[in-house]
């Protein structure tokens, strides 16, 4: 059973890390949000992409799911005495990632030729897509103006209040050589416990990537799980978006962010957690196939779990269609 | 008593420590190679400026001379790990000094601007200037090919044999901002034991500062110290050099490289090591003042001794062009 998954940083990351531990290295493709990446210090940096790579590869910190384990601050300290910007956490090991990454870019290389050497490198096997090559930049509509991504995501550290968002450079963008032949090879797909808003929408603003997804030809069942537990997020400002978007933050409004691919939206099937157990009546008004079960990936059990379940999940609304 | 020292990396560091530590911060100003200047990962890089800065701020590595002291190498690890070129030892405390530099002067300030921030950020007194804010870059022409200077001397390890040098733009380039007018004030100059093909000639190189140098208006001792020490350096491919260009490397040699001011040359005096007393002879065909001592700095006690007796040297000379 062939997959992809959608995933921006960290909660997608974690389900990703789950899915690679289960299936065959053929049958997993991750395409990754790059509305995230961003110029500092002259280096292309890719947030999302490290964080999803160094999971995989088993170099992520664990405490933080993001950056390096054993990671020291050397660079950074000496910006800092220097009297340099050091909002961005630029440890030493992920800067040597920054370093050639932006160096390989600067020979010509394409963002998909870089991930690909580097997760050989790596050794992870499964296969990790950037959703372009080209640049799509998140930029945050908020109270303090327009902000890019990482200004207001880290910077700012999400203070600013959210009224929408854009996707620079999406409208030209050309999904990266890949990522339409998963897409069309998937026998389902996953969209991780991502934020919506920023990591799995810039993804879908890729002209192409939701047209393959709904197109009826190739229908095929599209997942969501969702990041907002509790009507809150395990990490990052998704909750605090929907709110400040005058949304509700809860598992019911991620579903209808997505929609019932019945009425015009994307998802054949939801994912749930057993905490929004309350939710159930309101999610089955959305008429698409349910699943409630343990989303919180605390654990590598936690994840290969979750991730059978999801398989599970997609199989059985496979064998829907088939019927 | 005012003084300009000219400079290199390691061997000319030393010495500019030692005047540091004898002189007043108005007294002393440092005027420093940046032919060795590259651009490496996008970063740019000044070997000279940083060993000079980093001698002077105590932060260097006291083994090595050059790089920073308790260094680590993950960033380098890091790029070697994913196949990058790890040939220039980039230390993670180095490279937030790159890193900061680069970011400044892509803002648009000038080297000169930077270094002096850098001086003030770590507390260094005494006047640091590149010799120039424009690019003159050293070109070594060798028998595998003209190899630009880091190529030559880290890449190959100085193994190429050398047939002559090209500074790369200096025939446009303008002096620094304080360096023409440091050498105007200055009592006299001191010709740090540096490579004299590829650490002092890229500073004289830059149209003007040898000119005022040897400017009769504006006469004053320009002294050398030979890098030369029994037919070798303490560091560094200086007697190599010499060799490969048919010249036997000898305090002689380094004395007639810069040649005497009264037969058109540079200098008005010579400092050669205690170890070369049998030099004295031929040294003395040259006719000009010498002055023999230890010149080996292994600590700062060594290095503070040559300083003052350089600067006693500098002062008889001065006494003797005033009588």
């Amino acid at each position: 059973m062939k997959l992809v998954a959608l995933a921006g940083g960290v909660g997608g990351a974690k389900l990703v890390d789950g899915l690679a531990k289960i299936l065959h290295a053929d049958d997993l493709t991750v395409i990754v949000n790059t509305g995230d990446d961003f110029y500092h210090f002259g280096l292309y940096i890719c947030p999302d992409l490290d964080t999803v790579c160094y999971t995989l590869a088993g170099l992520s910190n664990p405490e933080t799911g993001w950056g390096r384990a054993e990671e020291t601050w050397n660079a950074l300290d000496n910006i800092q005495e220097l009297g340099g910007p050091s909002w961005f956490r630029l440890g030493d090991r992920d800067l040597g990632v920054h370093l050639e990454r932006s160096r390989l870019l600067s020979q010509g290389q394409s963002l998909t030729d870089v991930c690909s050497h580097f997760c050989a490198s790596w050794q992870i096997d499964h296969q990790v897509l950037p959703m372009s090559d080209d640049p799509v930049a998140t930029l945050v509509h908020t109270n303090e103006g327009d902000l890019p991504f990482q200004d207001y995501f880290v910077k700012h550290a999400c203070q600013p209040q959210v009224s929408g968002f854009d996707f620079v450079g999406a409208d030209t963008a050309v999904p990266a050589p890949g990522v339409i032949d998963s897409l069309w090879a998937a026998d389902f797909i996953v969209i991780c416990p991502s934020n919506p808003w920023v990591s799995i929408d810039p993804i879908l603003s890729v002209p192409g990537i939701k047209d393959v997804l709904t197109r009826s030809a190739n229908l095929k069942p599209v997942i969501a799980v969702s990041p907002i537990i509790q009507g809150r997020t395990i990490k990052g400002p998704a909750a605090k978006m929907f709110k400040e978007l005058g949304i509700e933050p809860t598992a019911v409004a991620v579903a209808r962010h997505y929609g019932n691919r019945e009425h015009g939206g994307l998802l054949s099937g939801f994912v749930y957690d057993d905490l929004d157990a309350d939710e159930q009546f309101s999610l089955e008004e959305l008429g698409m196939p349910l699943f409630k079960t343990n989303t919180i990936m605390k654990t590598i059990i936690d994840k290969k779990d979750l991730a059978r379940k999801i398989c599970q999940f997609g199989k059985s609304l496979i064998d829907k269609q088939v019927n």
